[in-house]
Formats: structure tokens, sequence, C-alpha cells
């Protein structure tokens, strides 16, 4: 999900010029193992192992507005992006660049917590951050975070390995993240202490009462990227198909389908929870299908192996929101038990707040 | 050297940032070889070999102004920025990663020029292009292109490896680049047939008449990574030091001293001279020095081997310009054959327009 406009929107409105660049780019010869339209590109460099590399951008007024967003979750987001994708793919990430194009109306205060919300992440996972761009722009201020990893050759978790009648999983609490961004803009505003009190890690334990403000605010502000998870399902060899949860549900959805060839239906009986109710019962389904930058991890599970997978992973939840299948559609099987069909549609807070 | 503001210019004003910044950022480990500091990271994923990376911004209004520079320019340059990063390692560039915030001011032909641009170049080395990121900002274009390479280990060409005695040499003719953005930016403006006429690549065969106004544009709209010479000296040893002038030779000169702990001296009677001084001779040394975006390679080399380098490298001249020193200045002598001090200033083009 996008603030304002979505990572590839232009290109959706215009086939053409998408089908010409594809064409172009596209030309992968044996040592691009996975590349443009998966979450990271995978290449082999030389015989035996491969390395993921995944740029991500994070632009004032598209990914964060400095009104809102602390400049230590701004630093720490721009990373997690990127290392979600490593997740998804089950890899490890190594390195990392930082590209920054810094408005010049930013104070050094703001550059300074930034990069501490940023290095805290980067240290946590053991991310040596080696190097990168700096230049002062006289506009907003745009981030581009690149990450290399590693991976088992031929083992990464791709988009396209899904089959008809893999179960389909995500993990923690989708729509958390997107309730948080809600909080974060509603009237009145929240006090600036009780934000700068939340810091880094959602770790599981603190996690008592999914989507209340705090953990709601957490996951929005200080996403944890689920590298341990995807190492476990790479590990353990339990996923099919994985991808990390960025743009919702809906859409996240819709492209793992698409790369596999297949459908799906979801029930929305099966989905994580609020504990209380605070806010209507419709709206939080909305989140939780629509809400993206969860950074959850969205997999699937061939039957045989689905007994294997425990129900919660270092206290986060892997719940079972559906199944794969042959017919190509989207469908979503309603609280009220009625089947309809589910479009793609990445939630726009703007309107909601 | 940057249209407006320069790369790291913030933290040269802030001292205390920087210090801050690299004591946090800057803790290498076994695995990182080279990082923050000299052209590109160099990176042991695992024993046995090292994988190059870099990232570099170009900026609309910072690094190409939209009404000078064409989309095939600006995607050309875009890339060689990061080859010539590449190049001055001594590595061979395998991957690009392009993120790219396209302002919503630019048309599609704008996109599919920038492409064209930019594929050629990564077409005529190898280098494929395995992903990215888009959005579409209301502001300026910004592109970060990441390029990922590889070199064999302990081999990569630092600028930390230069020792008094050793000389100083540059390849091809530093200060075209400079001397062609002032073409472009002069008045009357240049007509566009001939503008367009000028693609890709500088084969050595093309400069008759250096720095006159095809070459100088060329030099500046396509410039050519010097791969096949970074190649060159790291696999005939040739090289102790090397980097890539980006920023002007005075500038760039004082980042390898420093990194090398020595200082050098620079004859202006030997550097490479326009066929006919069109325009003023202080004007010529002037480009010479402080122009930048030439992405010529400035390397230096042990007095044992010097006999070993050719004048020319597949037809670009090998210029030996002066000498690496024991005390720490930067010291130059004139035409006039008197020595002053050389002081690092990159050129600013619009001072001159």
């Amino acid at each position: 999900m996008r603030l304002l406009k979505g990572r590839m929107q232009l290109f959706h409105a215009e086939n053409e010029f998408v089908e010409w660049l594809r064409a172009k780019v596209w030309s992968p010869g044996p040592r691009v193992k996975a590349g443009i339209g998966d979450d990271a590109a995978v290449l082999a460099f030389r015989r035996g192992y491969e390395i993921l590399l995944k740029s991500d951008m994070s632009i004032e007024e598209v990914h964060f507005k400095a009104g809102f967003h602390l400049a230590r979750s701004v630093g720490h987001r721009a990373l997690a992006r990127s290392l979600s994708d490593i997740a998804a793919m089950g890899g490890m990430p190594k390195f990392a660049l930082i590209a920054i194009a810094l408005s010049q109306r930013t104070a050094y205060p703001w550059l300074k917590s930034f990069y501490a919300g940023l290095l805290a992440l980067a240290t946590r996972y053991g991310v040596a951050v080696v190097g990168g761009d700096t230049a002062v722009v006289s506009h907003a201020t745009m981030v581009d975070l690149v990450v290399a990893g590693e991976v088992e050759p031929g083992r990464a978790l791709l988009r396209s390995g899904a089959r008809p009648g893999d179960a389909i999983y995500v993990s923690g609490w989708p729509g958390a993240s997107a309730r948080g961004l809600q909080l974060l803009m509603g009237r009145p505003r929240l006090p600036l202490a009780f934000l700068t009190a939340l810091r880094g890690r959602t770790t599981a334990s603190r996690v008592r009462t999914p989507f209340n403000p705090r953990h709601a605010l957490q996951s929005h502000l200080y996403p944890e990227p689920r590298l341990t998870l995807g190492r476990y399902l790479l590990e353990r060899r339990l996923a099919s198909a994985a991808m990390d949860v960025s743009d919702g549900i809906s859409t996240d959805l819709s492209r793992l389908t698409e790369a596999s060839g297949v459908g799906a239906v979801v029930q929305l009986s099966l989905f994580p929870k609020p504990a209380n109710l605070q806010f209507g019962r419709t709206d939080w389904l909305a989140l939780a299908l629509h809400g993206g930058e969860d950074y959850e991890l969205l997999f699937t599970v061939s039957p045989s192996k689905v007994p294997l997978v425990p129900p919660t992973f270092q206290g986060v939840p892997l719940r079972r929101i559906g199944e794969i299948t042959r017919s190509k559609a989207l469908r979503l099987v309603g609280l009220d038990g009625r089947e309809r069909g589910l479009e793609p549609a990445g939630y726009d807070h703007f309107r909601k707040a």
C-alpha cells in the first residue's frame, strides 16, 4: 500500500509500455534464477550459491509523511521493506546500501534519528551497511535501500510454486499496520511521548492484545521482517510458494496466484481477529484484506505438509486462511458463509482518515 | 561534479554528524573488504570470491536538467556512473537494479528513451537488469541505480594503495565532459538533430579531434565507463591504486591521496590538450582539473611498472600527469613551471554557462 500512488501504478495504466520494457529488460539467461516479478532477484554469480538483491524506495508523501512518521520509524521501515523481501525468499540478508536524497528542509536530528532506526534493525539481523550515495535536494526526501543477501542454490522461495490444493497461510496480524496508520492520522493526534516510547521490536511476548492501539502502532511504525520465519519455511521445506504482504492480502495474493498460474479461495472467518472490536467489524476486515505494509509472509503449503506447520512460530500466529484452486479466479467466503469474487484493492488510508 | 549540490556536501559541513554516522555504520568485519569511502563496496559473501556493489543516484536538477539532457543520455549516464565505479575497482559488472521515482510531469516517450539509453549500455557490457522499484512522484525525477559485479578475491583496485614515488596516470580526455556541458548550456542552443545524432559509444576511432564539439558532447552525454581498462590494469597488476574521476581530478585525486595517506604533485604541461584551442587556455585547464563527470580512471603505478604502461589502451590515451609524494600536500606545477598548492575545487558549470 502506498499513501498516494502505488508502485507500478504507472505501468498498470500503460500495458503497452510494460510489455516493451519487459521484452527489453527481461532476458534472464542462466545466471538469473528470478528477477522482475518476484520479491527479490535471485542471482547465480558463480556455480554453487545464489545472491538475493532487492531495491526499495521510501519517498516522502508517498511512503511516509514527515508530519506523521517519526524519523526513527522512517529509517526502520525503509530497511524493513527490503528485509521483508529477503525473508519472503527464505534468504539471509547480509549487506545494505543506502541512497538518500535528503530534502534541504530536513534538519540533522531527523537524519540522525532516521539512521538510528535503520541501524538498530540492521544490527539486530547482522546486516552490514556498506555504502550508498547521498545528495541534498530542494524537494521531498527520498530513500532507496538495497539489500543483498544469500540463499542456498535452487532453494529460494518463489511466488510461482503454488499448486491447486495447497493451503494458504499468512503470518501475524494482517491489517494491524493499516489500523496503526488510521490511529496515527486520526484526530485527536496521539501524544508524541506515546509514539516515541514505541521502539524497534514487536517482541511476540508483548503482543497480548493484537490490534489494540499499542500493537497496531508498533506494527505500522516498526514492522518486524519475518526473517526467521522465512528461514524456517525454507529449511523445513514447508512452503511451496511465498511472498511478503506489502500491498494488502487481496493484491498480493493475486500476484502470487498469477505467478503460479492458479486461483484461490479465502475464508474471512479464518482471519486473525482483534481481541476487542473497538472499531467496526467491516472496517477491520477491509483492513485485514486490503490494508498493506504488514510485511507478514503469505505462503502456501502442500496438503501433505499442512500437519507440520505449527500454529505459532516464535509467538507469531501462522493462520491457514484459504486454499489454492485450479480455477484462476480469486474468491472470498464472507463471515455470512457466502462466496463472492475477491477484487485486489489496495486500501486508501486517506479516504478513511 | 554535481550541478547544484555535491554528494556528501551536507556531511562535509557537519563533521560531528559524519563521525557519528561512520562510527555507527562502519563496523566492517572480515566479510567487508572495502566499503564506505571507496568506489564500491567489496564484499566476501563466501570464501573464494568477492562481490562489488555500488549505488548511484541521478536526480533531476542535481545530476541532469530535463531541458538540457536528452532522456536517452540520462539513462546512459545513470548506468555509466555505477559501471565506472566497478571499472575503477577492476571488476566485472553483472547485474543492475533500477529504482526510479518518476515525475508525473514526465511523458512516456521520455521513459522509453531513458530505458533505451540505459539498456543499450547494459547490453554492451553484458549487464542484466534484474529488478528495481518504480513510483510516481509530484516533484523531480530521481533514479537510483545499483550495480553488482564481481572481482577476484583480494584483487580489487582500491584507493588506498598509492605509495610515494608512484606515477599518477589518467585515462582519456579529462575536461571534455565539462566542455560538453558548457556547449550544451550555451547560447545559442545546439540543434536537436545534432544532439540526437550522438548515441552510445565513444569509439576510439571516432576521437580524431579531442575536445572538439562532437567529442565534448559525446563525452558528456554518453561517457564510456572504462571497464576494459580497469580489467587490464587488474589483470596485469599495473595499478597500485585506482578510482574514477567523477567530481574532477583535483577533488578525486585528493580523495585517493587521503585514502593512501600520501600527497601528490601534478604537472599541467602533461595533461591532454585540445587539438585546437577554440576556448581560452585557462578555461581549458580549469575544466581539465576541476571539471567532473569524465568517468575516466585515475590510477597510480609503481616506478618499476611504469615502462609496462602503454601510451594508449584501445585508442584511449593513458597520460602520466604527476607523481605521488610522501608529503601529504597536493601541489600543481603550472604551464609557467611554477609550483603552487592544488585546491580541490569541483567546477561549477552554472557559473560559467
